[in-house]
């Protein structure tokens, strides 16, 4: 199948730049030292892809995400990297009870430990709050929450701390160093906690985070305009491939067929190539095109800015070497 | 079912707001006067609700939505007000020629014209730009377009031009003015191209908007908080229902378990009841309370910014009475 054969609007994975920045990432945290997180990209197929580039372990966001990657035989260590607790932690431990997968849930707090615990989960990491506003304890009650855990028979596999609120700090130097104190905190917890695993990290930390025996970056596997500059290394995988459907001769805009409803916008704007992005709204994207006009029926490239809710839209991408449509990925993971 | 035993995140549909919603706009424009919007809901179990309340015909933003509708027993009068050339344009035809459906597609251009007529559509409305940077033919082209669909044997029921552009604005006279001057270039193409229809309008508008014979109206039937001040005689009836997962006793702020991928962020921030909300993240709202703090595994409802793009991230919403679970209408006309 030749790209400009797809229906439109659909998503496209550049299979040189995603292979790109499978490769690039493995040379930096080969295997264990790589989680891949499946919430950028929700799809078991993609996850192959990691897990034949040498990564085993990979963590969710959601319940639905470790159910389908334990159900595709993707489960040898699946890591919630996320707080759960009555119908979802009951889910959860279904899952784990059921052998399927090797499952560790994130804890924060008495009450997600107790979840944890009454549905069958048996291993988890206390989750530590290094600076985002979010999830995670606070660094001093890590211990005491390691304790609970192992007073309620959990094995304590070690401690989680995400440091999102630095993924875009400039210039590197000044992110260089804050990881570091915000790393101080995890280490110290971790010394607290024990166990082996120091889990943090996203694809705007992966090469200065010297702290974590795993980094969690998702990403980093398709990227986006928005974090490109922070993680340079990366290069835009994910296109939203659309058509133009109406042309405005008096005043030289054209409009797609793609819009708010298959675009993630909590970064803003998309970039369309060879024109300027003028409106966004429900079905359409309106723009101005750089050169000649565009014809109706012509097919045009667009970037998201945010990769994940971008994808959560979609129910499959088409992966793309050159002009030719080599493999299809359903977006499996999506939804709860 | 109680509300309280659902998943979360999950969408809730308020049934008395719905009602409410229903029955101001079936009173406005009773019967074949509305022409709701299908995108706006993209569930047939609630376009049946509307069919109950009187009205018959509904547009739609795709092809799916218009496949659904007529699978679902729901074809009387289905307009695609929305452009389509190439594939998505050959199944519009496929639906056409089924019989399950009456078809009726907008162009706006030859390319669009031919490419209905081509694929087997037999009735176009002249989609007519009245001043929206969106689709829509320059009004002084909509006759000849008339004239070139006709002698392509398509039959042209009329024109059809939206005035997205005006449903935000304020004060209320300056908003009836500037429909008054949109509309007058709706009529006059109307004269020129001739047919029954005159399709137009949105929420924003539905009472200022004289010149329509029918009002493309969706957002009324769920709201959202960006709408309402636009359009104050409807209710929010769409509740995304959370979990609180964690709760940061330091800082004083908690987390709810649903964020960007169950939100459209395109209209901003959504609203946490009981708090002021602080960040929206992939999978979380953090927010700070208003008074007592909540216990992980409280319930909070959070009202969108845009309903939209909201519920075509969800495969279904649940119809509650006040805590009762009435019904459950999947979301089946969402993707592409």
């Amino acid at each position: 199948v030749n790209v400009h054969d797809l229906p439109t609007p659909s998503l496209l994975v550049d299979l040189a730049a995603f292979e790109h920045n499978v490769a690039t990432m493995a040379e930096a945290h080969p295997g264990p030292a790589l989680r891949p997180h499946v919430k950028a990209f929700k799809s078991t197929a993609l996850a192959r892809r990691l897990v034949e580039a040498g990564h085993r372990g990979f963590c969710c966001a959601t319940v639905r995400e470790m159910e389908g990657m334990a159900a595709a035989g993707l489960g040898d260590d699946l890591l919630l990297a996320n707080e759960v607790v009555g119908p979802a932690a009951t889910r959860l431990g279904t899952l784990a009870r059921s052998g399927t997968a090797r499952v560790t849930a994130a804890v924060d707090s008495a009450a997600t430990m107790e979840a944890a615990a009454d549905s069958g989960v048996t291993e988890v990491l206390v989750d530590v709050c290094v600076g985002l506003p979010r999830c995670g304890c606070p660094p001093e009650e890590a211990a005491s929450l390691a304790d609970l855990a192992r007073s309620r028979g959990l094995e304590v596999r070690g401690v989680m701390g995400y440091e999102g609120h630095l993924m875009r700090e400039q210039p590197a130097e000044d992110k260089a160093a804050k990881v570091e104190q915000a790393m101080a905190l995890l280490v110290e917890a971790h010394e607290a906690v024990g166990g082996d695993v120091v889990s943090a990290g996203g694809t705007g930390t992966y090469d200065c985070n010297r702290w974590a025996t795993e980094i969690q970056a998702g990403s980093y596997v398709l990227m986006d305009t928005e974090y490109v500059p922070h993680a340079p290394a990366f290069r835009n995988a994910l296109i939203l491939w659309t058509t133009v459907i109406s042309v405005y001769q008096p005043a030289g805009w054209a409009v797609l067929d793609g819009g708010l409803k298959c675009l993630g916008m909590d970064h803003g704007n998309p970039t369309v190539e060879g024109g300027q992005c003028f409106v966004v709204s429900d079905e359409h994207i309106t723009y101005f095109p750089d050169g000649d006009r565009p014809a109706v029926g012509d097919r045009v490239r667009v970037v998201p800015a945010h990769v994940d809710p971008t994808v959560a839209l979609h129910e499959r991408m088409y992966v793309v070497d050159g002009e030719a449509v080599v493999d299809t990925w359903e977006v499996d993971l999506r939804n709860w």
